[in-house]
């Protein structure tokens, strides 16, 4: 394949950090306009991995009993990752919330040169790679699944051009995947989402809402797995200190967008219809992953650490043949919002 | 999209043929070795469109009660199919049974030309293509799903190369996917096989037995979907006549080499853990079609009858975070001969 890592090794106990010593002090950022002495690099783990120890404390606390298993793992030659997994809860039936920290080799043509480098033909680019990633799946089918993800990518220069610039980017978003639409909800998680980017950039939210309503599209269905939030890729057109805060007020908007929708729906009573069509939902939901999900796909191209990347996939779903919810019913309203995307503020 | 079809259209009735007319008196062929006065593709439309109302009859028959639901569709240019699918039986939780008839268009870097045209850079190839295609799913974790799928393929000659020869060639196979291991029926089936390869080439059955384990291969898995059987794809280095003789006795030894095991295991008792083992492997089926099988990511990409290609996912399905079999147990035995297929006959 394209990109390729090595085999991952379990460890048992979680490091200070995964980074490789040389990451801490990085000399070639002395001079950027960084407010701090640590690299992005080292901040951004930092981050996500406070984010986890919050995101899984605020989810233990909701379900009131069951706790996450935790899996560390690393690689050789440096990186690694904690995997935690909350299954069969009293609230959750699976919740992954996984950091990893990855470093790894792309060929040159994967590689978003700057353009006046582009002509150097440059050898295979060193790459890193850190983010958290999140899918939370509720058992009450009132309750929606979450999905949140942020992570930061650089690379380093290439050896055989050792003055060009190093290329670094941020990418991520939350989004909500309800089976059935209570609206005062949608627009809470909407709410919060906008505040987040309004902090940064009033065109942040129309833009990110419109980007997480793309991607998170099942094309061989016309349908959307769910109700969005954000989603971007890519951004480096913004300062770097600015778009790490961004990151980080985006991973500190988990808790408080999704934990009150939770408490408010996890014991509404339901039948066994409403839940046969959470099930069918969360069939689309492992359709979007496996045929679409840049960072599922990728991650099974490349040879992740498979019960990571798959821990994305609910615990159970469903298939019916030929199944079209009858007009006007609740089940239609989510399909139609999944069709037809609404504007929730 | 490379290759692109029409929308299909519901019919209310299931026409004699989907072939278009001049499919039906073929002048090119009359001056070949066909034994038949009626073409490849008219009589292997026939013997797909049998092998279905035997297939579904002998469905029927052993689940007792529930009757297959049939939707007829056609394409504005030619073409269609009929697709029919139990759900919720006595026996199978879903069993699909197609077949459908596509007459397409590729670009000609798709086209595998002989090398004598390859220079002539052809203009778009249009192509015919028929199959069966079947996924029986049963209820009771002791009766194994069972795949089969025959398929003939044909390219008409360029436009803008009139005298190039056409192309063909046959595709297929019959697989078995338990949940546990019952020896003598797992050596039922592949005899079954093997006899149906041997009237024809003795070399067939070690070959295709190969090719079935090398292609139902779950790779981010390091494991076979199931235990196997026959496959082939691009068969054309044979006397056309033969292909479709052999095509012909390999879809007729579906019911014999599959409904005697049903009728052994439909009712064996069983626990919640079975059930769930099965849950599993089926998590396994989801994987591989939706990430692997080509007939499934080329029809969901090429706008293909969806709920005609995803009839094959399971109605359920289950993932659970890092889950392995006690080494020794019957969950282990089957995870192992997946893992290292074996000879059974």
């Amino acid at each position: 394949s394209a990109v390729s890592i090595e085999k991952e090794i379990p460890e048992t106990e979680r490091p200070n950090t995964f980074l490789r010593e040389s990451d801490d002090h990085d000399s070639s950022t002395s001079s950027s306009s960084s407010s701090s002495s640590s690299t992005v690099r080292s901040r951004f783990e930092k981050m996500i991995r406070e984010a986890q120890d919050t995101v899984c404390k605020a989810i233990e606390g909701a379900d009131g009993g069951a706790k996450f298993k935790e899996d560390v793992w690393s690689r050789p030659g440096g990186g690694g990752g904690i995997s935690r997994v909350l299954q069969d809860g009293a609230v959750w039936e699976k919740a992954g919330v996984n950091v990893s920290v990855v470093y790894g080799v792309m060929p040159p043509e994967a590689y978003r040169a700057a353009s006046a480098t582009a002509e150097l033909k440059p050898g295979p680019v060193p790459f890193f790679a850190a983010g958290i990633s999140s899918v939370l799946h509720p058992k009450n089918p009132f309750a929606p699944t979450l999905h949140f993800n942020y992570r930061y990518f650089e690379t380093d220069a290439p050896k055989d051009a050792p003055g060009s610039p190093r290329q670094w980017w941020f990418g991520g978003g939350t989004d909500l995947t309800p089976a059935y639409i209570f609206e005062e909800d949608v627009m809470h998680f909407h709410s919060v989402q906008k505040s987040a980017c309004d902090k940064f950039d009033p065109t942040f939210y129309p833009r990110f809402k419109k980007w997480c309503d793309d991607y998170f599209y099942i094309k061989h269905r016309g349908e959307r797995r769910g109700l969005g939030g954000i989603f971007f890729d890519d951004l480096n057109d913004y300062d770097q200190e600015m778009l790490l805060s961004f990151a980080t007020e985006c991973a500190n908007s988990v808790v408080p967008a999704y934990i009150p929708i939770i408490e408010k729906r996890k014991d509404t009573p339901f039948t066994d219809q409403h839940k046969a069509w959470q099930q069918l939902r969360r069939g689309r939901y492992v359709e979007f992953n496996l045929v679409y999900d840049r960072g599922t796909t990728f991650g099974l191209k490349t040879g992740g650490r498979i019960e990571s990347i798959l821990v994305s996939l609910p615990l159970t779903a469903r298939w019916e043949y030929d199944h079209k919810p009858e007009n006007g019913t609740e089940e239609w309203k989510l399909l139609d919002a999944c069709i037809n995307p609404k504007e929730w503020i």
